[in-house]
């Protein structure tokens, strides 16, 4: 049986646009900050340091579908599950709802990249124990 | 022969984060001002007045694969693309280019909604006024 | 003795820059997040319906003195004081801490308005019953 | 007879919020912005090599007064002055206009810091070339 992580925001004036609703490049930060707290929530983060290397997640694909506006002031619950553990990358699905009303669901995909100062960037193999720490969070579902 | 609308822009500071990069949910906010600039081009805006009628062109999804990352001062070009025109909405197509390397492509699709005052919002036809302006822009591409 | 309103928030890694600590322009989010919290904690809000009009409190002047930086997943409190109530405006001050060390201190003044729609906005004098829900949040202290 | 550095920009919807004008938290960026041009325009930046060392020019304060809204498609035009030249901080002032109309007027304060890498940040004296750099833009008026 699969977990799913669960976070609540409430929704700022500053999310907000002149159409009067949550302006829809805010929806990638609040799914960010849900897998941070998700993460968080295992120990562990988006960069860590590992067998003498930094290293961290940074994201090489983002989408996301609008259902139903949010608005200043309400209160969503966002789920995180993990949709695929790849070798070297992970992808995020996020459901975002209103009360028991869904207004959006959306995906993050993060490649695992050494990421050590003074050397270039490049990816590499997600390390087991990151791979165990989110396993149980894990879903058949490939649709977000 | 598909025309291509292309606009500039300039990396400033505050879109950067942490990681020495422009965060990832900035670009959808870039994606966003090119269309507008595109739509500015051809007379028309993503909100209007038409048949008596006020008429917008709302998200319904949105998505970007980050390929190269952007940094403070870059100077991109964004080209804009329509990769389908559909009864009720319409799919943008968006690249980022810095000089000859292709950082990112991203797509956005939007409904046509009566977005009239003092009424519930509801999904209607394209007009074919904005059909036509989009069409020479029109890509047989299904991929951004 | 007077009281002040306290609100916690976690810095998010979308509310830093490239200098590797929270964009300075986010405090002016975060303290107009913090003065609206402290307005619900009274039962009222920024915008509200008094005497059968619409009434705002738009800013009219902000402003910020930043003392120590700000890093992705500081936990920080943001105490709120009302430190001059006017006869048409209000203007609150802002303290940032986290732990025992203040990071920055701001303030921000807000005009009262009438904002029914179809009309021209206009300031008008603050309705009574929001001054004496404010009134026990005012501080002799003129900075904030 | 002192210099003013001008800059041009368009507000873009994400710039806007639910009260269907320009959030007050982006003025804030757009007068860094508007700084960065500005000496860009010199030769030099907020961050630069100097004497062997890493030099930046963090904000230490800002502030602004906020006079008419700004709405989405907006041209505006900022101003750059140069208000206060010290030993060791610079001063900006910054006018928003649309027009012929002062919409804002603001201010930022940045101290001079070196920011060598694994040394502590600390507040070091202008360097000379700076300050003659922007000395033609040192206006007497001390309000922004």
């Amino acid at each position: 049986m699969s977990k799913v992580f669960r976070t609540g925001r409430v929704i700022e004036f500053s999310d907000t646009d002149a159409a009067g609703i949550v302006h829809f490049a805010r929806y990638m930060a609040f799914m960010e900050t849900a897998e941070h707290q998700f993460l968080h929530s295992l120990g562990t983060d988006v960069m860590f340091e590992h067998g003498g290397n930094r290293i961290g997640l940074p994201r090489v694909s983002a989408s996301c579908d609008y259902k139903r506006p949010l608005f200043y002031k309400d209160k969503i619950e966002i789920q995180v599950r993990v949709l695929r553990i790849g070798t070297k990358s992970v992808k995020y699905g996020f459901r975002f709802t209103r009360g028991e009303e869904e207004t959006a669901a959306g995906s993050i995909v993060c490649a695992c990249c050494l990421i050590n100062p003074d050397e270039p960037m490049r990816s590499i193999e997600l390390p087991d124990f990151f791979k165990e720490l989110i396993g149980p969070y894990l879903h058949d579902d490939a649709a977000p």
